[in-house]
């Protein structure tokens, strides 16, 4: 059927006039509200004011526009039903067949400096309302909600005088689309407020039904593996360094998957480093460190996180929570890196880096950590089939006022300095995970085992193999140990103090074995498990 | 200010007399539509109906009702605006204070086995409309959308004679999160079907925005450490079995977030196998198998499956594709464990596992897979901070046609069948990841290491340390050897022949190294990263 009448509301101006004039010189009439109205009119485009269609006026500033009968009898009526038809004739209701409506950012408004009464009044009531009901009845009516799609619609009229069901169909689910994402944004903010519009203090209820959103960034080559398709999305409010707001500054390859995944790892890591006090660079292979140490300069933290397993860093990912130098973009393009992930570069160095046309290089600007200011996500997510597990992040930093010395021996002030260090790495390496640390580098990395005592094993038989010097050096892990079997494989290795969060109900076997081997224990308090 | 005036019209019809009476009762005027008003008449509660206030009738067969600016206005205005209430007193509208309004879940419309057309006609717009409305004017108006509301707003009422204003926002977000929900769910439904309703057979696009919703089943005892709160979520629609779909039969401890992590780990992995042909049993720890074997029955997998690592296997879950008899209940109470999770248990063996407190007995119907089938999310999530990277699920299984032996010397009949078992067993592994396996035991289990030959090591060792005969074993890895020094490993330990994608450069070198050491080996083209 040729449709002959269109709504036209739209907050988003861009094309319309031209699709307005197109849709017009195709015959069709064209209907719309204020400011798109006067824009219409402005540009030569004959227009009807709702009201006209109405015969009710706009009132309550615009509150009450397009919320009547005529308006969604003429979106709503089955166009083949007798019964239908008549009440139209009756009524005066005049079919609308084309809706053309979009919706102003819920998300630029909470960003713009609006009081809370202003965002609430930025809610959109009428233009929903008018989408939904187009789309529900796509059988009949087209539903435009996206400028892009314009093109193709007038296309269509063109060609055969009529838009088809396919085409309705895939407007109809985009204009779902974008309601569900509307609403969930609205959701978003308003559960991290209270009723005066203050963000709160502590993070948001887990709420059910929970309802996320978020947008595209990239499609991306492929997911974890090349049979499985791959995208990347961000969060609608963020406030702190992340991979979302991370600029690529060179490379012509588009991030991976596995890339952008290993890229969050790495920046976990690193940005627990206060830059002002510690220059730290990690690398990272499989979203686990293969190597991370302290350095004096950037080049300096690089070097000790390489020699710690420079086979695992081989297509890593590096991160540096410091500016990188000439000296350290030298030492980098020597070897073969996936990705480099910086707060900045000197000229000189971007200049060397770009050498490497597959490294994608890559700047987050004010590296600072910005976290829990009421915007960035504070829930964590994990996916089963079949369901999302939903948590806190763990944003949880040791307070060194609580942390308890039970052995007999005190670490010196080296092996704080080192256990400290330790027990941030080992926080983002996964579980089962234990951390070998001497003088700001961690020599030996043990990962995702199955049991404790054997993350301790492998980490330790790994260092030996690199030659590394064990003995001084400190232990961390991420939980506590079970058994006293750790304690004694890290005593063989030569460790002198340990870090861990205790709690097991072999604690005191644990601390027996440390005071036997004059080993200082610190516990935490506080598990660091992460699968 | 007190409420004047109630609309009330429910989907759910759950406690609305009682409520609507004490409204009443209250001197609240009550407006009402369709079956909720004939409901509240019948028990004799007076009711306006909604054309009485619109003077407008309902037409085309219910799709405009509300739809009206007497209902909106009531609704929307200011109630201390001159100029809102100088309009509502020109055009006669009168404040509606209270909305009660709840909508029919889509989910069940969608279940039900209705048209395609009556599916659509179920989409409510009138329902929405007025839920989003109310909460939007949140400053004056109550919105009311779960029956679960009703007591703490009458209390609220005859208390205060008002409902406060951080109860109307509490309201209002519960509202928006609802409405939210609501088209997130008729959207992920429409973007699985096609314009007439028919399922897609290949997985829905990636879309843009995406917005992904879910119930809550239960909120956890905390998230993956304690101090993170955590919660577990399902899909809406789930058509396959998965620990969403579990039911758990004993256990007084309800299950934590990383007991359910474990228990998706390790139903991935035994659904991998046809319980018609193997039977099958794992244990996992921290979301990795630290065993799986295939027996004669439950038992003998369950004792092979252990005799690789009982140190890793203590306080594990445990996965079984068939049905679990007495003697195998028994030996699972010898030792402790978190859970258990199978498709059937016998009478004996319930009331044997019954004897331990703590075990959590999960049992899951029809464990054959049925996977892809539309309803299910086809799509993986995996969170960093700031976004979300989707994927499509890992649901690839490997074509025996297209498996490329690439050595000189082919698999023997027992090698085949143990590359096939070991290849199914690393795709659910951690990368980096190896297998070996040897008469369907998974002899040595190589987790998440940062460089494959260290996953290839650390397995070896184990396995020697657990006096297992690794001669004549085989080795799947889940990705290509970057290098021919894991099969050199290989090699030193009697592995005859290994799996594993190829498409290295140096495929060549991995063969010839193959070659000489009269290994087989077997290329399937397909990886399994998996982080």
């Amino acid at each position: 059927m040729k449709p002959v009448r269109a709504l036209i509301s739209v907050s988003d101006k861009t094309g319309v006039v031209d699709f307005a004039k197109s849709l017009y010189n195709l015959g069709i009439e064209i209907i719309s509200t204020g400011g798109t109205a006067r824009l219409l009119k402005e540009n030569g485009v004959p227009v009807k004011e709702i009201s006209e269609l109405t015969e009710f006026p706009e009132i309550m500033e615009g509150r009450i526009k397009t919320l009547h009968p005529k308006v969604h009898g003429g979106i709503l009526s089955k166009r083949d039903n007798p019964e239908h038809i008549e009440t139209m004739e009756d009524l005066g209701i005049k079919p609308i067949d084309i809706v053309v409506v979009n919706l102003y950012p819920f998300k630029e408004t909470v960003k713009s400096e609006k009081s809370f009464e202003e965002i609430i009044e930025n809610i959109d009531i009428g233009g929903p309302t008018m989408v939904r009901a187009a789309a529900k009845n796509f059988k009949y009516v087209t539903i435009v909600t996206d400028p892009s799609d314009y093109k193709k619609i007038i296309e269509e009229l063109e060609q055969t005088g009529k838009i088809s069901l396919k085409t309705r169909f895939y407007l109809a689910k985009k204009a779902f689309n974008l309601t569900a994402h509307y609403d969930a944004v609205i959701t978003d903010y308003l559960f991290k407020v209270n009723e005066n519009g203050e963000f709160l203090t502590e993070p948001p209820e887990m709420r059910n039904p929970l309802t996320i959103t978020f947008e595209k960034v990239q499609d991306l080559r492929y997911g974890e593996n090349p049979h499985q398709r791959g995208a990347f999305y961000k969060e609608i409010f963020i406030d702190e360094p992340c991979i979302s707001t991370a600029k690529k500054i060179h490379g012509e390859k588009e991030l991976s998957f596995n890339n952008i995944y290993d890229i969050d790892g790495a920046l976990n890591l690193v940005l627990e480093f206060d830059p002002n006090k510690e220059k730290v660079c990690a690398i990272i292979k499989h979203a686990n460190p293969c190597g991370i140490a302290i350095g004096n300069s950037a080049s300096d933290a690089y070097e000790k996180a390489l020699k710690v397993d420079p086979v695992s860093a081989f297509g890593g990912i590096i991160a540096f929570n410091c500016p990188v130098d000439e000296n350290t973009a030298k030492l980098i393009t020597e070897r073969f890196y996936e990705c480099i992930i910086a707060p900045d570069y000197s000229e000189e160095a971007l200049d060397i880096l770009k050498t490497k046309k597959n490294l994608r290089v890559l700047k987050l600007d004010s590296m600072d950590k910005l976290i829990n200011k009421g915007e960035t996500s504070p829930f964590d997510y994990r996916k089963v089939v079949g369901g999302m597990l939903v948590q806190d992040r763990d944003l949880i930093t040791l307070d060194p006022e609580k942390l308890k010395v039970v052995t007999e021996r005190e670490p010196n002030e080296n092996e704080w300095e080192d256990l400290l260090f330790a027990f941030k790495v080992v926080k983002w390496v996964k579980s089962n995970s234990v951390v070998y640390a001497k003088d700001g580098i961690a020599i030996g990395i043990g990962v995702g085992q199955t049991s404790r005592v054997d993350a301790a094993k492998c980490a330790a038989k790994k260092a030996k193999e690199m030659g590394l010097e064990m003995e001084g050096c400190v232990l961390a892990s991420e939980a506590f140990f079970p058994f006293r079997d750790s304690v004694d494989e890290a005593a063989k290795v030569g460790v002198k103090a340990i870090i861990q969060p205790g709690g097991s109900i072999r604690d005191e076997e644990v601390i027996e074995a440390a005071n036997e081997h004059n080993i200082a224990m610190v516990f935490t308090g506080i598990r660091h498990f992460r699968h």
